[in-house]
């Protein structure tokens, strides 16, 4: 519909881009996420020409979330090996809020994916935060996408499972993985809530450890509690145990994760979450959008504002009335 | 200067909330953060009128955080003691945004302030998130700030320190109190970074258990690494010691809040931090209008946006470009 307003935008450098991620290259893709990453505001025609493509939507998006020192990296590389023995390729995002670092080789070293380093049908890719937690979620977003254009099964969202944020970055999944460890006391309790919800599927790791039963227990009881999936009252997730780095457990992982996301498709569950990440890209390019056309009159306007303010005869109420009033006008 | 845009807005209603929060009538002060809380739009004239009136800035802004089981309760409630016995007067808001709950009497059953329950000099308030988390900040800082009109000496916000959002609340303080205590593990260490940030004054409770000098020894070798205050380089962060449930080190620890809050205001720190908050305000409150104008036009645009995208003719981008285009329309 408004396809036409593309074209003209799209340098022969974006072009380029572009073909090289369709073209499953390699050192296109790697080359397209450091310019979603890096220029966020320039990069939204390149991101919009791949909606135009039609070609997204074959990857299946992985969530795999926990606390830190619970084996999320060990279980991912295991989880890896087996999605590589079946000849599906992947794309593993590794998303660190607390790093400062981005890009292809910085949080890769707290894994290094030992079972593919080298191998072509794996992509892996760092992001820290450079910078805002807004940025780190789009960029995480853009980068399911480019992986998904270039061509991989599946994509793996690696994330540390503690803040709101890092919550939302796994809601762009098709399906998530919660993974506890035994002994992580009661500070975990916190987000048993927030982590039931989002949960699909739940691994005890560090399985051979003191208390792991008592964990799958206690999962098992909140889940009981916990309301089912709107269209899948009788899809309870499983709760599944791992020794992640004897690769005990993995394989059942593997098979269940692909159970259930045959299960979830079938139901019409992966069509509802995809409406609404879909529904969440558009939110967050309005916001963005405004963001781009708020900030200079923002800068602008602030030393009149909080003087105004500070001597009583104005209020951030009236203050913000005023400044959408400037941003129409434009 | 826009101030005659505000009384048509106030109906005699709102100004008898308004005349009882500014008369420091207790249950006034109530009914009206029960106004800000239940009606975030319709509340904000009032809100803006407390600008007008110059009745804000007089209360000193604490923030007090730490993680769940840290004692952050008993050390407010002992600090409420401490504070009383000079004459001054606080409110404390409690705030637990994993609680659905609201209102004067939920999340108090968890405190109940034991020095202070019928204390006419101490107004407590606990705060749950009803429904999303970005409401809970915007309910946090009215509340502040009736509060601060009502007249007391300090406002104290207490709130579990775990995620950004939190952390957020947190910052519209003066000063903030960060609570850790012996024996949380190393996931702890997860949030160092931004704990290590938003703390003024550092506690370690539960000091008479294992471990709490090895706590005091991390907190002070990570003070050393981190970069002081902008205004004030040699105003290090102390690290003190407290057994709350004991009153064990917590006169010391009001004695250093004062203390400290002094200098603050004598290198210009307060003002800087109070600028800073208002230009929040400000920002909040352009978000807040912006969502005010975008939720109706979403809702009804939401089905025709995915089935365009859906079929390839149209992207988030374009979709986001369209939408404003409405609203700039109206």
């Amino acid at each position: 519909m408004y396809g036409n307003d593309l074209s003209p935008l799209l340098s022969q450098e974006v072009l380029d881009l572009l073909g090289g991620v369709m073209g499953g290259e390699r050192r296109g893709l790697a080359k397209a996420i450091s310019y979603v990453e890096n220029s966020p505001a320039h990069s939204r025609p390149l991101i919009a020409h791949l909606y135009h493509h039609q070609a997204l939507g074959k990857a299946l998006v992985v969530g795999i979330t926990g606390p830190p020192g619970g084996g999320k990296s060990t279980l991912t590389s295991f989880l890896v090996k087996h999605l590589r023995a079946t000849g599906a390729t992947v794309g593993v995002i590794l998303v660190d809020p607390s790093s400062p670092f981005t890009g292809g080789a910085f949080l890769g070293d707290r894994v290094r994916m030992a079972h593919s380093n080298s191998d072509p049908g794996v992509f892996i890719r760092s992001m820290g935060t450079r910078g805002h937690l807004g940025g780190l979620s789009l960029a995480t977003q853009d980068t399911v996408l480019l992986m998904d254009a270039y061509g991989v099964d599946f994509v793996f969202i690696e994330t540390v499972g503690i803040g709101q944020s890092e919550t939302d970055i796994v809601r762009t999944a098709d399906i998530t993985i919660v993974i506890t460890v035994p002994g992580l006391g009661d500070e975990i309790q916190v987000n048993k809530a927030g982590i039931m919800e989002i949960g699909d599927i739940f691994v005890v790791n560090k399985a051979d450890l003191d208390g792991a039963e008592r964990v799958v227990t206690e999962i098992n009881v909140m889940l009981d509690m916990a309301p089912r999936l709107g269209n899948a009252p009788n899809l309870r997730p499983p709760v599944l145990r791992t020794v992640a780095n004897r690769d005990r457990g993995v394989a059942e992982l593997w098979a269940t994760l692909q159970e259930r996301l045959q299960q979830f498709a079938e139901i019409g569950e992966l069509a509802l979450r995809r409406e609404r990440r879909l529904w969440q890209s558009v939110l967050g390019s309005v916001q963005f959008q405004i963001e781009q056309q708020l900030s200079p009159v923002l800068a602008q306007q602030r030393s009149g504002i909080l003087s105004r303010i500070a001597e009583g005869s104005s209020s951030p109420f009236e203050e913000a009335k005023h400044i959408l009033q400037i941003i129409e006008r434009k």
